[in-house]
């Protein structure tokens, strides 16, 4: 059964199993401090295919082919998808899994879609509907630089506060049933739109930090649990400008994440090395270090607790042609690794 | 409780109840056959707001503001909002709910939204997390021709295939307490999304169908009912070649759904006299027909138990550029009347 806590928070009372994971990335995302960590990587931006968008299809189809592949041969398949993406009408994920043969949930939620997706493929498996689900997302640096930006052809500046769309994907199975050393998803924190007027497509961190602090101090004040609680408070993609709002924004709320917080978009690059400015970004971002690195990483026991809060700037071509400011918003679970169960 | 019966149908064992609901238009469905029945239509396509785009955030707003009038004083409110559109990057709710100040799941499945909306928040309703949900969503017909074809200024001829983006907008409110006279979610079917390989966008009808058919046809089979069980099989907006492909497909599975059938792009509008070609299409075309219409002819007992499919076209204007297929898909909710609570 879920239940809520607090505010905005839902536990859940039977916490289901991320029973296997997988993380892709492309060469440029090779190059980072991750690079070895990832369960594949690609070479080409193309991945063999005609267009940039069948590629990110590709990615997507691949980061649950992976996962698939690690799932124990007598654990159950899953029942249902849920995915999404940055593409215009979430092509990326729906083109990805048409012969998949299974239901499918869209979901949208930019760059916050591991957190959406792997919430609510959490809450339909704890509800009884099935018993094992895939969340699945990722982005591709080139379809989202010609879809929200310019073309590439352009070559166009970058700001010093523009993030750098990741070329990756992640996938995570939810099931029911699982092994003492499978991580488990304690708690979901559904994000609240939260829009400061921030206008500057170039500079997401700071549109989407209000969003993060929203949810992150949401949650702990739900849970009744301080930073020092969690091994690690990983945010989406807000990058290093948006990291250092977000840190400020929750010390004036009297939460200090010193120590304990990171950032997907500041782990996936070397910024000294990599020319990518404020960090990565794209729902492949958050995706593609969680499924592998983190959910790695808890499996050998680093991390006992992760607080993990994507975050999403909730803009389009048009909405900033037309001049309107972008909403943030930020969706949240807590982790937990198999041993270490005791939340509220 | 939820729980899986047959190979992806889902009961609901508390279904929720739908405890409000509206439905509103503009002002070419006004003219239509259900003219009278919505809540609230408008004369003017911008609804006085400066871009067309900011006019269906609008319909959105108003749809979920009149269905939370219509709520009993005493009942409890929503506590998170599910909704979607058809605007790259579902701009149009994220936008329109930016400060509702409630949790936001952002949900795409194109013209399938409504079910699928309807689907997820009586998913979390059931699961316990919630007491209370919105269910949202609308299209806008200046905002569509314009993203997903031509500038409205072009005037293009359109095809016979072709269907009319409605505008219009619904909002259902779902609630774990209700009254006996509320139409109550018993079961729901995510779809699969299915490509049969049709490329021509003005024909959505004919892409959509083998969807809905799929969807029709396993909750059928899983539920081991069959179309005379229901008092109406409502598909989500095939108009009237796509109708007349489901009724051939599912006529070759064994299901006459002859007289039992009927399609919300074919009840909107007057064919003869409103110069629509195929019927009325957009995430607000069964949005504004099932919150308006139907449930208000369920709770004064007209129908007792509906099956209501919503389907949805899963293209862009870039994969439709690319030369790709039109992925269908349908979702499905069954509905009952208070007092007629029989179903598996």
């Amino acid at each position: 059964m879920a239940q809520k806590i607090g505010a905005h928070t839902v536990r859940l009372h039977t916490p289901p199993f991320v029973a296997a994971h997988a993380g892709l990335a492309g060469r440029k995302e090779r190059e980072g401090p991750l690079g070895t960590r990832f369960d594949k990587t690609f070479d080409n931006a193309r991945l063999g295919k005609k267009t940039w968008e069948e590629a990110e299809q590709t990615l997507l189809q691949n980061a649950l082919a992976l996962a698939l592949k690690k799932l124990p041969s007598a654990a159950a398949k899953p029942e249902m998808i849920f995915a999404g993406d940055l593409q215009n009408q979430c092509t990326a994920s729906s083109f990805a899994f048409r012969q998949s043969g299974l239901p499918f949930c869209g979901l949208y939620g930019a760059c916050s879609t591991m957190a959406l997706t792997l919430a609510m493929a959490a809450l339909a498996v704890e509800s009884g509907a099935i018993r094992c689900a895939a969340a699945v997302t990722g982005s591709h640096f080139c379809t989202a630089e010609r879809q929200f930006r310019k073309p590439l052809e352009y070559g166009g500046q970058r700001t010093p506060t523009a993030q750098w769309t990741v070329t990756g994907a992640g996938a995570a199975i939810l099931a029911a049933n699982g092994t003492r050393n499978d991580p488990r998803i304690t708690h979901l924190h559904f994000g609240t739109i939260t829009d400061l007027g921030v206008t500057d497509g170039a500079n997401m961190g700071a549109a989407m930090a209000p969003a993060a602090a929203r949810t992150v101090a949401g949650l702990l004040r739900d849970t009744r649990t301080s930073p020092r609680d969690y091994d690690l408070i990983l945010t989406g993609d807000l990058g290093f400008v948006g990291s250092e709002l977000l840190l400020e924004l929750l010390r004036r709320e009297g939460f200090d994440l010193a120590g304990v917080h990171n950032d997907c978009g500041k782990l996936i690059f070397d910024r000294e090395k990599q020319d990518v400015h404020a960090g990565g970004s794209g729902c492949g971002c958050s995706a593609s270090v969680l499924c592998s690195h983190i959910f790695d990483e808890m499996r050998r026991g680093a991390f006992r607790r992760v607080l993990f809060a994507a975050t999403g700037a909730l803009l389009s071509a048009t909405s900033a042609l037309q001049g309107a400011a972008i909403p943030g918003i930020a969706h949240a679970v807590v982790i937990e690794g198999g041993e270490r169960m005791t939340a509220q």
